[in-house]
């Protein structure tokens, strides 16, 4: 009986939300998400959530790691949390433990020079354990198992059988998504897009050196990961960056009233969210209603991986040429590798919250036949 | 007649201006007025032309270093503003022709791997001669003659004369200023302190590739000798960076206020100045009376000089570590080469448009006793 | 009667040649033999061939990477020398098609800052054509096909199917190691050793600058591979360099003493070959027998991966530091990501040749049974 | 008495070694000596003392740069050996006391990164002292003055004074020459050449990290000035890298020669002087007799200034490009910023000790009438 009850409410707040491809009118889109899920309820896992959740979107697998946390403990956590919102039937396939060249060990001779950064994921000291522990966690242990794969390999073998179908959807550090291109030069062009959150500009918040956007977690993490994923020839590219995400916050307000739901996804969130920037969420939503941004822009985008002070910031480069009053914007002659991605600056902000309230007050979404 | 006019209108305007330092109440501060000086009229020409009105200030001499343009065109055209200001008591000294490292050929080479830039000064294709070269000059060629002393050893001389009284106010690249700190290690203790226009952070607008402020033009052109001036153990240092520059405009209403007052100088601004941020002006005023600057932070202050993708980028980091809610915050432990700056980021721009225009209306400053 | 004769006479060169794994008298060292195969009857495939002839060795397979020729090239003039080398029992695995982060563009871009390269392999202007060209193959056409699976996948599967076993020896860029070791973090731990040709030091010959023997062709095609790789937790790791690759020269008289045993494999030989250094050849047979080594040493090892005029250049420092005359060495504290390497600096030519023609000269290998 | 003897030896000695110059037959090389002259008796100090002993050399002044020592204590210890060698009609210009960029502090922070250095001149940890600290001096305190003018601007006045015959001759770091050069834009093509003791290729001795000769001491210490001096329009430019240095010793059989002289030069160096490789003694004999050199090659040079692990290194890039066999050379195509250099390679050990003893053993030659 329950269950009836907030099916038909989440019906009601989703009917003028949505036009297009709400209850199967359209065929849900592939996707994968591939995580840095931290656990439990951070904004990695709300973002994986929020796919489980909506009708939209079909689930392929969602990859790991690491990066807010190990991927081992990610894995264990991530497998918690999608038994809680009822989506087992979804494989969670454990990826890259390291990035290519970054290290702790690097990140600390960078600090020495440049000075220390106030949050390392899985390499932040006053939290830090080795890659190969778990700590008991506090949201209960899973039964259910990853899947024998490496995300690599996964999301090759994926793009391969659903070829311009899948949107790799990355909400973490792009170690899985530069493996899978090196192994693979195709996954690129097989791909229907990359749409991810990461990058930063000029934000003075949300950086991990704090007043400077340009040092973005999930790129300062593994920035050569960076520079592969953005040199490949994606059909499209979309970024979610840190100066749209501090114009978010989980407020107390939207966890009250998700809590209502009463489902076990709303008790894991109301027990276990904090009140962060809502990063990963934005660009989820974006995903799957790109109505909600209401500013963009079409930039050329890259990563400075020299090991110096810049190793890991974002680059954005406009796309046109300075054009004097009257003359015609021309298109910046570029190197080869450089890629044109469409970068979200702004969002309807009341829009965003009301649908990240729906979803996740919604029960859980019927399990998938396998595929 | 006309010269008791404008004298008298001046004093109204400034008497409800400034309180302290006004008609001599307290000794000037001594500067030395570092500039590549474009001209006619540009922003590093009104800057100079302020300091030179100001009563608050003793311009001990006005050196020159390339940057906007060549320093040999730049000499001659500060010449010659200063001619027409009156001002044939104060020295105007040659610089700095070539950066330590950079080039039009090594910017070119950068060009080609990260974009185009929109301006490079001197190296400015559509607008480029040889060093060597003077082009006419349309507000007149100048009769008076440069001092025969390179600009890095006069800035010497003078910290050793002033001891502790010297200003040096430096509004283009820092050549000069590095020469100086390299030929005596002295300079930097015996000066007062450093006050400068360059740098920029989380500005969209006034960078030299656009929407990136953190690369400022000044600091562009010549990265190392930034790197040598911002390691430097100034007293204090104060930077007037392109986000707070991209807040000011020289307007038409600006420009017919000034055009009123009639004199050689007026009319030289009326003819030849044009309509862009007020860069310059905005740390010369700044210098003379801090009350403009409504906000302004601390910051550790560097630049990238490795050669990649981010060479010659402002770099800016916060003095105070993160601290949680209700710790003290601690000052961030920095390498032994990181200054600490007072940056300016907001300004009160009514309090700044009326200075300008009073200063700029004056009737030219008497000539000074000759040091 | 053909067959018996030259295996009679590969008894005799062999018998006083080697001592132990002869024969089987012990059992062969397990090897995946990791190449950047260029056919014909480069250096590249003369060492495949010699794993493949020797008894002391069991192939578990070739891996192929870009490199001196694109993979899909070399794949299939790896299964043609295969073939007339009666292996077929072996498995060819393609690999990595692209480096991490260096490219035919970027390296572009490098020589116009640091000069033109001599040779860049796949990238040569004058022998370029795209990565999925075949061209015809003067040897002739393999009617085999590789295995279906990624060169990185296998070393992984075949570490942990013989752990603590497994040799892998690289005569190529890094690429496949280095996504392997990514892909599964317990590689280095699970193999047996890393043996490699690769990296150059004081040598005015063999470099791709020519007097440079920092920039080797290997280590310079995929440097940040390479920093993966020798920053792995490996119980060994054996260098063979430029250094000992240059005193070494593929002769007319080899290739004569070769031609006399008409063997499928030494006609080849006999028609394809030059008289290029002997680069991997030297580290495939020190690898069988290391007494052909006459002088090696320990050293810190890495590679710069910077992106300026040192990019893709080796790094050798020395283990232990400077003592003063009767002081005991101490080693050399260095960042945690250093590893020490054996470094092969000479060599006993006469023995190398004479082994060299031994293998060459001998039988067909009988198929090894399937594992 | 004692001084016609000796005067008379070195000329029996001199006679048979130069044909041209000896003995003012053409008019003598005007010259800056420009060093980091580590007192006493250092291959620094060696080197000058050749210079005011040679009858074909006019030692326009010795000017003195931070390296071995700091430049106050080299000062003190330059004053004085030109005081033994009864040339103090020689002025003595102190210069920089830091280089642009490289400092202790970023040294050690790279130790960090690459390992310990096993040299670093005024900054060893072992013997390190303040900048201002004048330690006793075993060979005595100098009654004479140094010039109160800075090292560049000397340099620059020279070579106005005397366009065309000025030999700028480097010992040191370059500091001063780039500062000369970044002063005065006509310093490179007024003076005649630039001859120097720097640099290091392909030899496993004499570098700072040993077995790297391209870790050479001299352009470790200022990489920038390096580059500054490497890109000017000079002349021609000659260079004695580590390569020669390290076939060479100053021994005890040598030092046994000089004793046997007992002027007070002689005794000087037979006090203090050590056993090490003769550095510079190579190149400021190779640039009055330029036949004891018998090997060396005209090679495009310059320098890493990225900061990174192979900050401070050499790069030689050979100035012809590959020709295959019965091709002509083609000189490569290099960024503008490259110039061509002069290395020399091997040397006429005898005719070099030979040479060096006949110099040292000489009587003190007479004072120069001022200029």
């Amino acid at each position: 009986m329950r269950r009836i009850r907030y099916a038909a409410s989440a019906l009601t707040v989703c009917a003028f939300l949505w036009g297009g491809g709400l209850y199967g009118a359209t065929p849900p889109k592939k996707v994968i998400v591939d995580q840095d899920a931290r656990g439990p309820a951070s904004t990695d896992m709300q973002s994986i959530l929020l796919f489980l959740q909506s009708p939209d979107v079909e689930v392929l697998g969602i990859t790991l790691v690491s990066g807010d946390q190990w991927v081992k403990e990610q894995t264990q956590r991530t497998l918690r949390a999608v038994e809680i919102a009822g989506r087992t039937d979804v494989p969670v396939v454990p990826g890259a433990e390291h990035p290519f060249i970054n290290s702790k060990e690097l990140s600390e001779a960078w600090e020495e020079q440049f000075g220390t950064l106030g949050f390392k994921g899985a390499w932040t000291a006053r939290t830090y354990h080795a890659p190969d522990v778990i700590p008991e966690l506090k949201e209960g242990m899973p039964t259910t198992k990853p899947l024998n794969e490496h995300a690599a390999n996964f999301i090759i073998r994926m793009v391969h059988k659903y070829p311009n179908e899948v949107t790799i959807w990355a909400g973490g550090p792009l170690t899985n998504v530069a493996l899978a291109l090196r192994l693979d030069p195709e996954v690129a062009t097989l791909a229907k897009e990359l749409v991810l959150m990461g990058a930063g500009f000029n934000s003075d918040k949300g950086g991990i050196h704090r007043i400077n956007g340009r040092r973005e977690f999930n790129w300062w993490f593994d920035p050569e990961a960076v520079r592969i994923a953005m040199s490949a020839p994606w059909k499209k590219i979309t970024i979610t960056p840190v100066d749209i995400s501090v114009k978010t916050r989980l407020s107390p307000e939207i966890k009250a009233e998700i809590a209502k739901a009463q489902t076990p996804l709303a008790d894991y969130h109301t027990k276990f969210a904090g009140g962060s920037y809502m990063w990963d969420e934005i660009s989820a939503l974006a995903f799957m209603d790109p109505t909600i941004i209401t500013k963009e822009q079409e930039l050329f985008v890259n990563i400075d991986i020299n090991h110096g002070a810049s190793y890991g910031q974002t680059i954005f480069v406009e796309k046109d040429m300075d054009a004097r009053p009257g003359e015609t914007p021309v298109t910046r002659k570029m190197a080869s590798w450089w890629r044109v991605a469409t970068v979200q600056w702004d969002l309807d902000t009341a829009k965003f919250y009301k649908m990240y309230i729906d979803l996740m007050s919604r029960p859980p979404r019927p399990r998938q036949p396998s595929k």
